[in-house]
């Protein structure tokens, strides 16, 4: 691992690696604020994904997470959204390929090579963390967008990993949407079956989640048609998930919205993990 | 005036507008967050000048100003660091011409056309605030590294305009350092004299400042030498001048330095200006 940038941020440390991934079979990079308590010991981890376009660096820098994690003394790990490089596959759209991971491990070429960030996020870069900063394993997930997707199916597949969950304006039912139908047919083939386990609001129906969940979601977020919050609400409506989806009046789909919303999230995960 | 973007952030709005600037003869853009306060009535106003190569969305949306002004009730407003365009005079280095204005009045060619950021702000956009927007005529003013400098100018020789006054690791020497000399030669002239109501070392032994001053400074910053926060603080002890400046362990010159310690200032202004 390589330190590619670090900064005092809030008393602790805002540090960006790279590595040689071997699940994504190419260099690598992620940033992880690690607050001042750290010094003192592990501290509980909230992984945050970001959304389509997206490097490690948007929510890094524009997300406004430092603050609130040192005052709670939370790490945060920033993943980057795919793998990178010359040699990776990638589409001329902004949706597919490079930035547009969507958090599966993908079976089709030309991505199967590389586009394993399902995987990459929940085994390699877990263990990476694990063996290398002062965390503990005990992991709150979020993210906004294609990121929120990634953090709620994520969790829900790995429950035992994840002991809270929250999302910012999540593409909430990809199988119905051109933010998910485009890709996971392009990642996982047409048949639909082998979506389902990327799909948010399915595996809710199937799983639920084992402890409440939180949901911001912008009421003038101009991709509201590709988000489809309604999918998941009424979902947790009806399956009596514990949990709020706050749809927050005024606010897009940008980091501003993020940003504001950032300390609360922060304090429900660190609520939940201490 | 054209709004560029708007954003709802912390319950309050940030604005990107673009107006055609009498004093810099050119299309200037600047940003502003009103808080949710300013519903109700005009709000206080705080101006962030920003440093080398920035614009006025560095700090907007990296700075991390708006949660403490949405607390607070005080708006921020983000000006560009100099005339843009064409038809405006710029030069290759990334410390001189667009992106470079110093925050003065330049009185030389190819410079005098355009770069009169000093009439810009102090002038032209606080009319434009006053006229357009729900903010009170009264003014703290702030910035960081160039736009330190800015501030700490700017207010010094308009204490009556001025009820509050903070930096971020400004240029605080700039007669007697390569940040500075290169520039003040350029645009004022080779004639020193004339350079010394742009230097807040000078500025601050022949007049003092009314109140008392808050500086921040990182003790990791990569451009010490160019800063000379020494000579500031070696002025600030001669001269008795109420204030404080504080040398924060660890930090370096970037915006994640300011973003740790954006609230303190933002709490420092409100207080002086309520």
């Amino acid at each position: 691992m390589q330190v590619v940038s670090q900064n005092r941020s809030f008393g602790g440390e805002q540090t960006v690696y790279s590595h040689q991934s071997e699940t994504c079979g190419c260099e690598m990079t992620f940033a992880v604020y690690l607050p001042p308590q750290a010094h003192n010991g592990p501290v509980p981890v909230l992984w945050y994904l970001s959304g389509l376009t997206c490097t490690h660096e948007n929510a890094m820098t524009k997300g406004g997470f430092q603050e609130a994690a040192a005052d709670f003394g939370v790490a945060v790990i920033f993943p980057d959204t795919s793998p990178r490089g010359t040699d990776v596959a990638d589409d001329d759209a902004y949706d597919l390929g490079q930035g547009a991971g969507f958090y599966v491990n993908a079976t089709r070429d030309p991505w199967r090579a590389h586009f394993r960030m399902y995987d990459y996020i929940v085994n390699e870069l877990r263990d990476i963390a694990l063996k290398n900063m002062p965390v503990q394993d005990c992991h709150g997930i979020t993210g906004h967008s294609m990121g929120g997707h990634g953090a709620l199916t994520i969790a829900i597949r790995n429950a035992d990993m994840f002991g809270s969950l929250s999302a910012f304006a999540p593409i909430a039912h990809p199988t119905q949407s051109d933010w998910g139908r485009k890709q996971l047919s392009s990642y996982l083939g047409d048949d639909e079956s082998s979506w389902a386990e990327h799909d948010s609001t399915l595996l809710l129906e199937e799983y639920g989640w084992k402890g409440d969940l939180l949901i911001d979601q912008g009421a003038n977020d101009q991709f509201l048609d590709l988000l489809k919050p309604e999918a998941l609400a009424n979902m947790m409506a009806k399956r009596r998930q514990p949990g709020q989806i706050r749809i927050q009046q005024g606010y897009d789909h940008s980091y501003f919205f993020v940003n504001s919303f950032a300390r609360d999230h922060v304090a429900w995960h660190a609520e939940r993990l201490s």
